[in-house]
């Protein structure tokens, strides 16, 4: 076989006698490097000697097939080492998690903690994930807009925002990008993406939470009615779950135990009633003017996988009492909204609605939220010369890897999460 | 013809006896729908005089041929008229740029200003040109990540930083994901590239600056030399480009009068001691151990395209006293880096080079630039166990479309710019 190079991090050093073995985290997977220490040239041989675990190398060798006759794949005997970099000693964290380590020492030197093929294999899945997602959206005419997070106003009901100076005024980290692609439908944009992160100042600490995190903003102008944007979510993430089970079914299989499976069309529908009916019944409490809390969100993606074999469900007619004044609610029942939640697995990943696009009512939901009208002015402004209906959604991407991929926090598929207590690295 | 269904802004209305016409700015473009007010339904004509302009509405009718010999295109006859939302009177602004409006009014009003078929196009066009950077990025296997915004320390000098209380501590608004994204070449990432708002607390009112802006970034591991990273990025460049004007090349000649232009490859690369030569027999003044100022770029950028025919030239050898203290710098010119600035028809756009890896000489570099180590620990410790050598760049979306467009300003090819003043809309 010909010569090869690889490079990567020394994962382990076993010594054997005559032989020395390298396990090489390289670019593309483990490799090993076998040295012979009687034949290989002595410099060599002294060269990887000096190598301490975690240090950064390039190999080059003659590629050959392991030895043993039941073995498979191959191992690299060098001719060449080029350190790269050496590791200190000694290590602060195991990378392979062979040591297991707290989540907060994890995340603390969270560049070892992800030199793990496990650990890259989420980050690649989520790549192809956001790319798939993208190219949807492009095929169906979408723009993609990056509206300011730097704002003048909250953007929501002023709760849980983080604020700070700007040049001697008070500006606000944009909570959501609800009123800018809202503005986008109201420019003639017809139907507008973002990916990009959000700011929520939430003091809590759950396997779901972040106070920094990645969410897709969908916004569809001439909507006829709050299904289009069910249709077309449902539509949107079937397209990513059967590009991502043909390019990584079988990785995400072997890596994380976890099938991916094709939803079937369409996903069910559950009212807030009947959820709160069917989360009752299994002896959960429910507060049936409130969202459902973690506890019955499980029970209820539990009933749906069930009795519907479905992982997903839109829990529909959400009382007005826990909706934003901008929800358009329906002509006939007036104290519901025409929104939905998306639940994956038994965890909300989606907010979604049809927005109210006639100023007058706007106004007056806002007037009855008690929201102080002189901040939203720009924002009531977008509808006052000619608005077209619209809806949209918002999809919390770090809470649809955690489902796909079976992890149990958030923090796993997040390259540096945030919470009240971390900032660092 | 059959009855097609057509969405938008009324334009404008004129009454021209027995004719009512009204210019549409539909999802697709200008539409012209005619009302013939004495074969039309009195009702129908009724309902069509109520609109006030910019009204959105919707309208299904026959498309016919323009009826004139020389007119080309067709026209709308309606049959019904869905009013979705009737426009206040009279409009802040002119959206069509019929009246012309300073920039502040355009942006107070920038959900009016962009209702106009040529600042659409630059949103399309600026969606397709991200769409195909990505492209780029994964078919040659990076990962996409997403930095926090929400950090613990100034990431730069600590100059221009954003500040804000983060429960009962300071954080800081990330000034570009460079810590970040280097540590993801430390975790094993090989390639990584991430599409993300960044944030500068500049006091500059200029046509090239924003307080926040979208910056694309990558790095790559396991360079050999800076000039990797240079290739990669006008190997990068060279497909964009080539996409764009396939796509958009006759649309933006007619819309903005440019020509996109297919760069060659190389792109000529000048020093900075030449380029203060070029720039001083101009009659420029400079002062050699300072970046350009906005004069000098453009002159050396009209100075490139006229001696060696390239909208684009890669700066080198810059004086290590204007770069940051993570560069490389040459083994035998300690005074100098290796990086690069590349500029666009004399406006720069990205800022390139390859990083110091090596943890002593990473560390001393900090701390003859007179940075605060203990700031900076969690950064130096990326390098402290095994590092690999890698590169990477900066590069400013709405520059690159400034410069491509043809714009006068950053502000035209930004949904919302923001600068020292402008926190709203």
């Amino acid at each position: 076989m010909p010569d090869i190079t690889v490079e990567g991090f020394v994962e382990e050093i076993r010594d054997l006698g005559g032989l020395k073995f390298i396990r090489l985290y390289a670019t593309d997977g483990y490799k090993q490097i076998t040295i012979n220490k009687k034949k290989a040239d002595p410099k060599l041989v002294t060269a990887f000697d000096t190598l301490t675990r975690q240090s950064c190398i390039r190999v080059t060798g003659e590629e050959r097939p392991l030895p043993g006759p039941d073995e498979e794949g191959t191992e690299v005997h060098p001719s060449r080492l080029e350190i790269l970099s050496l590791a200190a000693v000694p290590l602060p964290l195991e990378p392979s998690g062979k040591v297991p380590a707290e989540l907060d020492t994890r995340f603390a030197w969270r560049f070892l903690d992800l030199r793990d093929d496990k650990k890259r294999t989420i980050f690649q899945v989520e790549t192809a994930v956001e790319h798939h997602m993208r190219e949807y959206f492009i095929e169906n005419g979408f723009i993609e807009i990056h509206s300011p997070k730097l704002i003048g106003a909250p953007s929501e009901s002023g709760a849980e925002v983080f604020s700070l100076p700007y040049f001697g005024r008070e500006a606000y980290l944009a909570q959501s990008p609800q009123f800018y692609k809202q503005m986008a439908i109201c420019a003639g944009f017809n139907r507008v993406f973002e990916v990009a992160p959000v700011f929520r100042a939430e003091s809590s600490f759950t396997y779901r939470h972040s106070t920094e995190f990645t969410s897709v903003d969908v916004e569809i102008g001439y909507i006829k009615s709050f299904e289009d944007v069910v249709t077309f979510e449902q539509d949107w993430i079937l397209y990513v779950l059967k590009k991502i089970k043909a390019e990584f079914g079988k990785r995400i299989m072997e890596t994380f135990g976890v099938e991916i499976e094709i939803p079937k069309l369409p996903f069910p529908q559950v009212t807030m009633n009947e959820a709160y009916d069917i989360v009752e019944a299994a002896g959960i409490k429910v507060d049936r003017h409130s969202d459902l809390n973690s506890e019955g969100e499980k029970e209820l993606g539990r009933y749906v996988k069930e009795k519907m074999g479905s992982d997903f469900v839109f829990l529909t007619e959400f009382p007005e009492s826990v909706r934003p004044f901008y929800h358009m609610r329906p002509e006939n029942n007036n104290s519901t909204t025409l929104s939905a939640d998306l639940l994956y697995k038994g965890l909300e990943i989606t907010t979604l609605a049809q927005r109210e696009h006639r100023y007058e009512i706007l106004r007056r939901q806002a007037v009855e939220k008690g929201l102080h009208l002189h901040n939203i002015e720009f924002y009531l402004d977008f509808f006052k010369y000619g608005a077209p209906p619209s809806g949209g959604f918002g999809f919390g991407l770090a809470r649809f890897m955690l489902c796909m991929l079976g992890q149990k926090t958030v923090k796993e598929v997040t390259l540096l999460p945030r919470d009240p207590k971390t900032l660092f690295p």
